[in-house]
């Protein structure tokens, strides 16, 4: 039960100050001396923190999974046990739905429209003026998920600096949001899309199996690339 | 006396570098031409890299607390002792307030209105031109102190990473100020308002309260959940 | 074989992520209310992060290059075997090129003009409305790529701190980034140069000699500073 | 000579890289559709990584001081000996006069005015439309060096974590740029403010006795409180 607690609380903590600092702090307002906030470079930086910081505080409890396509990539790489996969992905979701529960009630709201709530979405100009299509959305979130897979799997290899992992893990995240928040508000992470879309409906909810089948796909891409192809018997050096 | 003294100096410079950040450098010139400073997201930096230069500097002296919400929740998560409790709340506030004078020497005035000089408020329009009520405030504040402690329990776990805990709880500091500053300015911490609060009077010293209120019973929670549901007895992997 | 497929993976995510970051999120749409990007800092972020990530992912299997340069400054230094140069600088090439093919795709076109598809350049207003000459842009690109090798020869030095490598590197690539992207918009990679260049065409491609010469040159000297004028055969303390 | 030739390095880094961000990289174009650069967290960032990657590449071989106030203040701690005092300084100040002349060739000339060529300053008003007296700049500096001598003498103690001193080191610059940038341009290293003063003159030579005075008495005083105050004989826990 402490594994799925875990996974519970992390999973709360990605979708709370992730989704968070994206709905209270990115903004800016309108016309001369505005008061700018942390901009698209703080919420990369705030969904990359929670990882990091939950992986140091409970990832020596649950492995510090805290989104389901990790949790599939895992199982396909051989680093993860299909008994658990069910209850895992349940507690990342209810956690998720918790955390999104508490920023509509601090917010007051969830507004609507394409990317209201921090919600993910494609062909909707949300950014810069700028649509991507279903296809690109759909081949960012595969390759990004993918690589997070690499990522996991070769940061907590036996040959490679398990200790260091968090870093590699939780900056990695900030990295994918630092390319895809204008794509598609960036998901990789069917929890975190799951827990807002619910809160949000309409588009959001139309659109949500993009952001299931493509992190999830590109997941066991990465896993099973890291584990057939890079993954080594021996240490070299 | 070395205990103390590292408390004194840790929350002086958590206050010194976290506020003075916002003080002095967060603002932006109205109008064309106009040099922008570091906005939101350097002022969350600045107030996580106080707690990580100082956890690596003087943590090992004293635990490195800074901060006597920090303090109750260890109590409760079983990893202080109560008859340090109050001097280490003694030497952090009188640590804040002397980083509060030195910043009112810098800056020439302390201001005033809600959020004038890095004070805590809540149902004021700071930022953004939107308001936070009590209530929101206060869940903001408790969930924050929260996780921040399930954060800083987990991290110094001795089934976990130590030596990495400067970075986890730091840049977990960065992460709570990234999703809040909009909402209360950001405190987790009633030593650091209440050193502010006390050089600006008025709204600022009549919502202190709040400020030692949530914080110390959210790290409250945190450290009861992290030692009666997360704490294991043994390794297990 | 691992090997190549590492620095081909390793490769594509500095394009994929680096490049990306600059291309999808760092504009900044004009008038009142425009949305700010991730900026520059987010830039130089995204490309130190895509080292910093496979560094501890994949570093272990090849030794983390992801750039022609660094394996000549790694051969004149005496850390890399002079017949595995040709295979790993044709998998990360092969690895650039097809990361650019699919910022391509998700982009939906590469536009033209100096810095397009955040292509490298000299002699080209493109940021601040200022150019910097071949001279200019030839010194930056040689001293970045010099002090990159003498960080990356330092910080795997067997008498300094071997794993944390990946951070000093990572943050290293972060660093040059924020000094030169005005200047050049920063290459100290051939192969990052390559990708972008043979997409665009036109001025890229015309330009492209100097971000093969002017890295491998800067990356040969840093290699032979450190072996010959640094390195010590003992610890000394 | 190894040493010499590691400080020469390390402040020849520290000047072109710090430095360096904050002539190239900073600005902000003025009107719509302007592009921003990396702002004053870029800058600050920049001059954290450069202590941060020379501690990590040869802090082993000299120390890492690159920073005459540096030198001073470990000498007062303990922990460095007075007759490299000298030879150490000299080679800062050689090493941050070259990367003064490398920014002058590629920029293209220094500017004047207060702060130009990114001189440090008091008594002027650069950022923000506000100045700050020789009083409140001396503080400034004072403190910060203070705080920063401490951080150095305790992340290096032999009861702390020596291998994260890099970390805690580099980033307790970037917070101290964080915070002072608006006061004096921070320098809290007479070598830095050397270089640059030299290159300028006028004003910026003028007021260059503050910037050694300052962070050498703060420096001084700060090995002073850890030595005598916080170091301690044996480990308690």
């Amino acid at each position: 039960m402490k594994k799925y607690l875990a996974e519970f609380l992390g999973t709360f903590w990605l979708v709370f100050g992730g989704c968070g600092s994206a709905i209270f702090a990115s903004q800016i307002a309108a016309g001369d001396g505005g008061q700018l906030g942390i901009l698209l470079v703080g919420v990369s930086l705030a969904f990359g923190l929670t990882v990091l910081t939950m992986a140091y505080a409970v990832g020596h409890i649950s492995g510090g999974h805290f989104n389901p396509a990790v949790s599939f990539g895992l199982l396909a790489g051989g680093r993860f046990s299909g008994k658990e996969l069910a209850p895992y992905i349940i507690a990342q979701c209810v956690g998720g739905i918790a955390a999104a529960g508490a920023l509509c009630f601090i917010s007051g709201g969830v507004g609507d429209g394409p990317g209201a709530f921090a919600t993910n979405f494609y062909d909707s100009a949300v950014y810069f003026g700028k649509s991507y299509s279903m296809q690109q959305a759909f081949l960012t979130e595969f390759l990004l998920t993918m690589f997070f897979l690499i990522i996991i799997m070769g940061a907590t290899d036996k040959w490679a600096n398990g200790k260091f992992a968090g870093i590699a893990i939780g900056l990695g995240l900030t990295l994918i949001h630092l390319i895809s928040i204008p794509i598609t508000n960036t998901s990789v992470n069917p929890a975190r899309s799951t827990s807002q879309a619910v809160f949000v409906g309409g588009q959001a909810l139309a659109q949500l199996w993009l952001f299931w089948v493509a992190p999830i796909a590109g997941a066991i891409v990465g896993g099973l690339i890291y584990k057939f192809l890079l993954q080594r018997e021996t240490a070299e050096a």
